[in-house]
């Protein structure tokens, strides 16, 4: 058996997320489909290093499968993505030792989450960036952002049907940056809870819009979903980079 | 009268160029369509500082027309943006002087023409770039495209049917940026002629491939289109600034 990595980017519009649902298109199904296909063998599995929301991009997933076959890796990185053309590119492959899992040896991940923030919508942009009109505070936003470092209880910014054990997560870095009217967000930790990135983008951007008169520090306190902010729409976020 | 200024971006993506014609979806044509509806009023003309090529984006394209009318200028911006949704975007309207003319005025335009270049074909970006996935050399691109500033006559780079009077034309500056697999080109100069931009950006690419032993330098002498390289795709190119 050979164990192969992937690593993937994908435009989520055109998918119900990364896990197999029946009846729906999915990341992780396409896949399993264009693998089987150009490698005339039934993939039975592929792991990702986290399951992306429908609608969420990736400019750099990782995952991994198990074949019975010697792969010539560049022309399987060149097969699947032309079977899957427009939607998903196997930027690269590679074969790794037989224990790697993509999930369970992923050690940091950065998302980054984008905004327009201009009063027309997109146009160029569109279906690829959160569309703000009202002028953001940066300032405040990442003055706010600072709570968010080190090992906290994230049980306020989990979406309620959140499956993991422990809500405790390590923030590494939160980072904003912008360059004409696009904002991005980049956070990196040690792992992340459903729909953890969008309620922390969705609840700075309240701050930004000087809406909220409490601190991320309050919310964090409280480990009450309700108290933290909206969940920002799926179609800002990429999922950019996951290490090993 | 009043004449009244409109700063644009647009998906060329959507469009058979700027100017209009019998039977086709236009840029002119929608804006003046949709200024039309919403002002009440049948605008007949809409001029803009150059009319792009079918496929072409704008950032920041700058056209003009005249209206009977005292027109709320923010209502106006974001209603027309409304009407021609995902497709053109007014960034700004503003009133000018009545001799303000968007073609005749402006001093200095930058296109900036993107191109993917890595071997995967583009999923986030797709009808955004050009892409090559053959390893581009900057630094013979660099050094070609040095030739290009200043004065010259750009007969090699331009359109067999191109009606400009004169091929003389000033080019101030040439930018080749890379940042990840992505490469932006942006010529800065006093006026271009028909596709000069997909032009030069189709004979700097072939440098880059290491596929001409000639020089630009030769190819201005020349003074034939067919000395000069292939034109660059019309999807990759972005009418980004209009200097007045």
């Amino acid at each position: 058996m050979t164990n192969i990595r992937l690593l993937l980017e994908y435009d989520g519009s055109h998918f119900a997320g990364w896990q197999e649902q029946p009846g729906q298109m999915t990341i992780a199904g396409s896949l399993k489909e264009a693998l089987s296909i150009f490698l005339r063998e039934e993939i039975k599995k592929i792991t990702a290093s986290g399951r992306t929301d429908a609608g969420v991009h990736a400019l750099g997933q990782v995952a991994n499968f198990h074949t019975e076959q010697e792969v010539d890796l560049d022309k399987l990185a060149f097969g699947v993505s032309s079977l899957l053309r427009n939607k998903v590119a196997v930027l690269k492959a590679e074969i790794v030792s037989d224990d790697f899992h993509s999930r369970f040896n992923a050690r940091q991940k950065t998302y980054m989450y984008k905004i327009l923030n201009r009063r027309p919508a997109p146009v160029i942009d569109i279906n690829k960036v959160w569309h703000i009109a009202e002028r953001l505070d940066l300032d405040l936003m990442r003055k706010q952002s600072e709570y968010l470092l080190g090992e906290h209880n994230f049980q306020s910014f989990r979406d309620t049907n959140c499956g993991a054990k422990t809500a405790i997560r390590k923030i590494y870095k939160v980072q904003i940056d912008k360059a004409g009217d696009i904002i991005e967000i980049r956070v990196t930790g040690n792992g992340f809870l459903k729909q953890m990135v969008r309620i922390i983008v969705g609840t700075l951007v309240e701050y930004g819009l000087g809406k909220r008169p409490d601190s991320i520090q309050d919310i964090l306190q409280a480990k009450r979903r309700e108290i933290a902010g909206k969940t920002a729409p799926a179609w800002g976020l990429y999922l950019e980079e996951v290490w090993y």
